[in-house]
């Protein structure tokens, strides 16, 4: 087996810390020595110790004069853990190969260099595309400080979430929805617009076995949840956070009596403003949302620019009708060329719907 | 080089005979004698030699012994060309592999009869989904007698086919753009609203080398279509179809004398009975339409039962827009179980943009 080939075994580790490891990035290694593996570990969980400390930890033969291989460079200072390059130093691993760069511009390097300085060889960029697509959420929260944001939709062949009466259940099948229940384990949060909140009265849990409920926000610019909708009366066990405009405590209380914490905001166009409550959610280490609102909360979130991805599923079906919802309305681009524009879109099969999965573009200035 | 790999050359030389057969179906022929191929040939243009004699014509040997690969059953009735099979027995050929049975109820298994009953050995059903395929154009026409309709449309990932103002210059990219014109080849008519003649004024000619222009149909129930319109004004040219309820004979007059053929039809729900022009057009050897309706066209179209095909056009842009035209519109289904269901689709990759192709699945009763 060959650099890439390691690799993508340690790729394969790391990503069974997908869904548990918020807000640290998911991170795998492989220890190797005279061609055979004889170490492996990932980053587990969150406050848990990191994948080159798992791998040693695994190792069925002494790793001195090893290589190792990692997903992402090892750490030089101290947070939960202690700093993961003293113990491979200790360890006296040989060769370090390294997929992607920490993604911190201000400690980018630094563990490469102090591997180096020591004797140990380091080839980084190995698999580096799809080691630093492992960790796109990460490596956003980590730079700009606020939540990665994935719109996600479901909609016919024709673009309509619902049919003309309002009625949407299922535009999908199975496997689609199945996928979505995924995704909410994997987001550390979901948002909705209240509209949802009083036409659905959702749950908004992840209904996966062994699935974590992702913390539920409802953007509610006049705080008009009923009290007594699902999202409030179970706050208790599931986190739920309110943002709102609304900053009247008697009103507010009614709510964080019930478990909520409720977050007051700007006013922006008439709505709350998503950009601040993006600051506000990354501060509560919310680094990951699920976006999965109706036509005019999707046009807002892309309108200010807090949109990273487009999630479409694409149901085999055409509903028609002019009234029909679809899934961003709002105001609209004039023209064509001022459209949203997607790139690296990848499609997957779910049963019989399709998948685009695709990153927003925005121009520099935008850029969130 | 075994049956299906003969087969297969078959159908790659049918394929060169699209655009140009119809009402005829693309057929191809390959002549094996001794594990060599020594003959081949195909429909090249309605009214001329059938693949089977093309394929005997190119015989670089005796074809006495031979094996002939075709993709359809070879026929025996005497049509603009004397039957294929008299030639297949006149030629010594002695085993005759067939992909698709003649989809003709009356006629289907008659040309194998005749020849086994000649002793030639036939073998059937060789790559028969594939052969099915390359005429199901044909396959609907022959035994319907109504053109196969497929509905365009080019949509963003939000589903809107063009910005709220109405621009839609342009949705998807060139390659996507010049497969549209290989379509506008591959079919005898091409069909719209007089909503879209008002607005775009559209030539609806095939701008691709070499291309054949198709059929221009357009439906204007209260012939609204003005005089100096380019597809008025080119019909002397280019043939042009006005479908209208307007039993006027100087309004109809107007359009007559400008080379337009004017098909006077009943009325149903306020527009043109779109099943009895389907009737008309097929009389008049239009085997196929691509329907580049407005949404309204394209749900009437849809609620009567006559689209075969969806050809959607994906780009991965976001346009937004409350008020943003989406591909069908009209009333709609009121429920999700109510909705027009897809099947088969094919995924294609037109530069950025994205092509699904999928056929509608019509409850039997509805089955046109």
């Amino acid at each position: 087996m060959n650099d890439a080939e390691y690799m993508r075994l340690a790729l394969a580790l790391a990503e069974q810390g997908r869904g548990w490891t918020a807000p640290n990035p998911m991170v795998g290694a492989v220890i190797v020595k005279d061609g055979a593996v004889i170490g492996q570990g990932w980053h587990e969980r969150y406050g848990e110790p990191h994948a080159e400390r798992n791998a040693l930890a695994s190792c069925t033969a002494d790793p001195a004069g090893a290589t190792m291989y990692v997903t992402l460079e090892p750490c030089c200072h101290h947070g939960k853990q202690p700093p993961c390059v003293d113990a491979i130093l200790a360890s006296g691993i040989r060769r370090v190969v390294i997929g992607s760069a920490d993604p911190n511009p201000l400690v980018a390097g630094k563990g490469v260099a102090i591997l180096r300085s020591h004797g140990v060889e380091v080839t980084k960029n190995v698999l580096r595309q799809e080691c630093d697509a492992l960790n796109k959420i990460f490596f956003h929260y980590i730079t700009t400080g606020r939540p990665f944001v994935s719109m996600k939709y479901a909609m016919t062949m024709d673009g309509k979430i619902a049919a003309y009466t309002g009625a949407s259940k299922w535009v999908t099948g199975e496997t689609a929805r199945r996928h979505v229940q995924q995704q909410r384990h994997r987001f550390r949060g979901i948002m909705v617009g209240v509209g949802t909140v009083l036409a659905d009265d959702p749950l908004l849990t992840c209904r996966m076995e062994n699935g974590r409920n992702p913390v539920r926000i409802i953007c509610d610019t006049h705080l008009r949840t009923p009290p007594q909708a699902q999202v409030v009366t179970t706050a208790d066990q599931i986190p739920t956070i309110l943002a709102t405009c609304c900053t009247d405590p008697e009103r507010q209380a009614v709510y964080r009596m019930a478990g909520c914490q409720v977050l007051c905001l700007n006013e922006e166009n008439g709505h709350v403003d998503l950009r601040q409550l993006m600051e506000r959610l990354g501060r509560e280490q919310i680094d990951s949302i699920l976006l999965e609102g109706g036509g005019t909360l999707n046009w807002a979130a892309l309108e200010c620019g807090i949109v990273q991805q487009v999630q479409a599923y694409i149901a085999p079906k055409l509903f028609g009708g002019r009234d029909a919802k679809t899934p961003v309305e709002g105001v609209g681009v004039p023209a064509p060329t001022n459209a949203f524009r997607l790139k690296n879109s990848r499609l997957e099969r779910l049963g019989e719907d399709l998948l685009i999965e695709s990153e927003v573009e925005y121009p520099c200035s935008q850029e969130s």
